[in-house]
């Protein structure tokens, strides 16, 4: 089996040869010049830009792999601020030895994914290190789209929480991939583009105020950054939150808390009270958002807060994830 | 010494608070919203992208660090391009156990550089893996510049080529660095963004051709792919080449060609023939420019081939680099 070589990253023949067969013969859109630098149009308007190293482990998993992450991560970042993703970067950084039907394998996924949402991977760069010194690959991706009508967040007393489907997925996912404490599922990540179902939903409402993918620190750790950023309040209802079987079993099993569990295809809509049902009916008509649910609300009464109604009626504060839950998740 | 843990990584409290204090404490800039997703205003107009990952080692050398490489790389992709450097984001990858107190001095190194550049830093991603499955630190960062005037490349016969200073010390400074060998030098690494310069160069003359960064691979790696590319011939003079004594030295001791070695504050610069003094006396203006010259020519004769003159009067074709030189250069 042919593996990357310390040659693959010293910017020659074998570099070339690489670039040329790989990343080119996969990306190749207009804007690709020479795997180096692109060159893109674009109109007057206001340009949003993200970030996102991807160091997920293991590499594939069910229901993605990390190519597929590194594409739908970072447009999903964009998506959610309101931009229509045109163009990512990548990076790549690959150990000495890694096998290249596996980055075949990843590169394609890339590709596929990047034209299923009609985004053109635009520019990227390859590094290879020695042996042990990265875990096969990791990738960055950094996202360009395009703001044209400007999301301004905003909130009211009495808007509807709505989460586009079941929580914690990828993060049950990925911990049972790496076959730790033997824990077998059925689940595969929710890993996926979230530009169809959000365009649905801006299309649906005028009133979406507030729109974020909680990711890693999972749905609760999203909602207290909203509630800090903003300075409102929300009281989220647990009985309303969706969480599939299997991932409450293996919670309860290892002692996770679902709230905190990564999340790769969902988003948190918060949206005005009379709006909510127009706005879950466009999610729900998507399949990646049929388990979309109202799952908490406004408060004005205190601020900065999030609140957990349980279902013995009590309520408690949420806080940050704090300490390890687990790493390498995307 | 405080050190990086996996849960820096985790998107909850601790990276929050390393955001907080460490990345947005330098990196500030109004475009710079929550290192996350930043909105840049544009002109109508061509966008260049450009994307690096930076896996130097040592990560620090004489002349820089990993985090200045990190933004005077990406920048000199655009500045080359022909692009005006307006932005840049950055991912880290971090290795369990690195002293916070290093990151710090490459974040600081970031922000001055991009200061000077005056290029701002508009978003970035900290991710954490365990100890060993990373060498202390990778950088991503990449590089948005608007394109007023694009240069088109061209190229005409008798056409002069330019090196904007002397070959090999980057490379050989990195080596020394590492210790290996023993090599002692008093060398440091050109490392520097190129753009003050390169504006100089192209207010001088409206006839700067084709201009392009030496970096790994080298001078001679960097001229066959501008010989490919352009199906064009260039001729070196290899007296004309400027090396530092010191280079020349440890290449004949290592068995190195300095015409491979990488540069981080090198411009090849293609002028029309009529031109090349005022872009030479341009160049030279500036510090980092004292040793530019004039190296080869644009022949027509042969398409393609990048041949080198000896001092004895013989000519030899020149190709990339092949097989491993020196991994882990940038």
């Amino acid at each position: 089996m042919e593996r990357i070589t310390l040659a693959h990253g010293d910017g020659g023949e074998l570099a070339h040869q690489l670039i040329q067969q790989l990343f080119v013969a996969h990306f190749h859109h207009d804007a690709f010049v020479k795997f180096d630098a692109a060159l893109l149009s674009i109109e007057k308007g206001k340009l949003a830009i993200t970030t996102d190293s991807f160091v997920v482990k293991p590499l594939f998993f069910p229901g993605g792999n990390i190519g597929k992450l590194a594409v739908v991560g970072t447009v999903n970042d964009l998506a959610v601020s309101g931009a229509i993703p045109k163009a990512i970067t990548c990076g790549f950084i690959l150990e000495e030895g890694f096998p290249i039907s596996d980055l075949k394998r990843i590169v394609q996924s890339m590709a596929e994914e990047a034209q299923k949402i009609g985004v053109a991977i635009v520019a990227g760069d390859t590094k290879v290190v020695e042996r042990g010194a990265a875990d096969g690959i990791y990738i960055n991706t950094t996202g360009i789209g395009i703001v044209e009508e400007p999301l301004v967040p905003s909130f009211q007393e009495g808007d509807s929480v709505i989460i586009s489907g079941s929580v914690g997925d990828h993060g049950i996912t990925i911990f049972a991939a790496r076959g730790e404490l033997g824990l077998m599922t059925n689940l595969t990540s929710d890993c996926a583009a979230l530009s169809p179902m959000i365009s649905q939903a801006t299309k649906a409402s005028k009133q979406i105020r507030i729109m974020r993918d909680p990711t890693r620190g999972g749905l609760a750790t999203a909602l207290v950054e909203i509630c800090e950023d903003f300075q409102l309040t929300i009281e989220l209802s647990e009985d309303a939150i969706p969480i599939k079987r299997e991932v409450e079993g293996a919670c309860d099993l290892l002692g996770f808390d679902p709230l905190y569990l990564a999340n790769e295809g969902k988003v948190i809509f918060i949206v005005a009270k009379e709006d909510e049902q127009k706005v879950l009916q466009a999610i729900r008509s998507r399949e990646e958002g049929k388990e979309a649910a109202v799952i908490g609300t406004v408060r004005a009464t205190e601020k900065g807060q999030l609140l957990l109604r349980t279902p013995l009626g009590t309520t408690r504060r949420l806080y940050r994830l704090t300490g390890l839950l687990l790493p390498r998740i995307c």
